[in-house]
């Protein structure tokens, strides 16, 4: 029952595949994100106050893009990987991973925590997420405190200004639950 | 003194082991908790404004389903394991976890981090933890912020209901430090 | 392309070397942090509102006790490492770190998260850190919260005491995006 040399490899490549998802998302590195995704990804984000959908690559790249654009500050990390192997080139992995945003447009935090269960191919040789979901554990939001002050932020540069920004209500679909900016 | 083959998916093995006690806590999974310990368990876990000891398995299920309820929003992430092994059967682990709780119930939050010194034992080829025990590097109390909405509360579901919980007094010690509601 | 056993091994120690940073520096243990490093390790932290430089053990040191020091709540969490080999004995590694601190002389938070570029060597069988660095992700600084109550702290012993601490003022430039405390 003990893994193989190649599985030990294999696991350490997929959860690198999940660092560079974590990081190319709240840094906007386009060709990072291009890089992790099968072309027929299938993703299904089920938050307390959204849910977001995506079929394809070019889909997620529309919602991980126009989502987490320059108005926003983001915090993705998924942690406590545990992972499995259905075959030699396929994968399932569950992640708990801790996200923290705050929408600086709408002065509003959200915080909380939520379970990935990821799928995996190997095609060509490299590991990439073929199927994505998510369901929250918690969900909170806060308006953002009067008293903070922001002194860094990466994505005010890298990420999608304003005039650059593409509708995506087929994707991200809020619900009553949303509390008011 | 390099790590085996064997050690390097024991390794891993432990891994998954303290993943999914972190998310078995936070979501109220009884089945997920009652394979991660062995029936003998020793716990000791060192808060600032409590202390929580465990003798057994029983008691370990008592202490974490009465002390995350369906009243209480919580995330435990243990992180940055560094574990030897003792023998072939046998390792400690050192976990550095970030922790987070919202009592609903009392208004109040508590957040820290805290250094985790696990036991681990090969049982029936299955790892399991044979001892925990934790130190505070930090905690913190504060009352439930007026502004937050919570938005998803897995707990509120999965969590034992007020008529089903066990007054855990003698396992879970709140001391004078601990702030009124 | 696989990772050979060696490299899974030095991975997993790598790692160790990692987590062993973010644990004594929150906990202001002297012996690990000395057990870290190169003699000439390199340091460039880039914060928003700061940057913190240091060339060689004797700085890093001088660095990490007295910018964590009694008066100072702090966390720092490495996550999501991705590691790459240059040579046999020769690492570089990616980690996305989150961090907290309380400055509780100043009555001042700061949160956020940063992406660290370290470099490993191996030396007499050992990983060492010979170079770190750091950009922000984002950075935030917020006034101290009126409610809360610090119940453990672990710094408060073990971290420099005021008539211990020395001026790193050469080390640690504060910039005008600082807020007043």
């Amino acid at each position: 029952m003990a893994y193989t040399l190649q599985q030990l490899s294999d696991l350490e490549e997929i959860k690198q595949l999940k660092s560079r998802y974590c990081r190319a998302t709240d840094l906007c590195d386009v060709p990072m994100l291009r890089s992790i995704f099968t072309p027929d990804v299938k993703v299904s984000y089920r938050g307390g106050a959204y849910t977001a959908t995506a079929d394809g690559l070019e889909q997620m790249l529309d919602f991980l893009l126009n989502a987490h654009h320059s108005d926003m500050i983001t915090m993705h990390q998924a942690h406590l990987p545990d992972i499995e192997f259905i075959s030699a080139d396929r994968a399932r992995g569950t992640w708990y991973c801790e996200d923290f945003h705050i929408a600086r447009d709408r002065g509003q935090i959200t915080m909380g925590c939520l379970i990935y269960k990821d799928e995996y191919v190997r095609s060509d040789g490299r590991w990439l997420i073929c199927a994505t979901e998510y369901d929250r554990v918690w969900e909170a939001f806060e308006p953002l405190r009067a008293g903070i002050t922001i002194t860094a932020h990466a994505l005010a540069r890298a990420g999608l200004k304003p005039a650059d920004r593409r509708d995506i209500g087929h994707l991200l679909k809020w619900n009553a639950q949303r509390p008011a900016a």
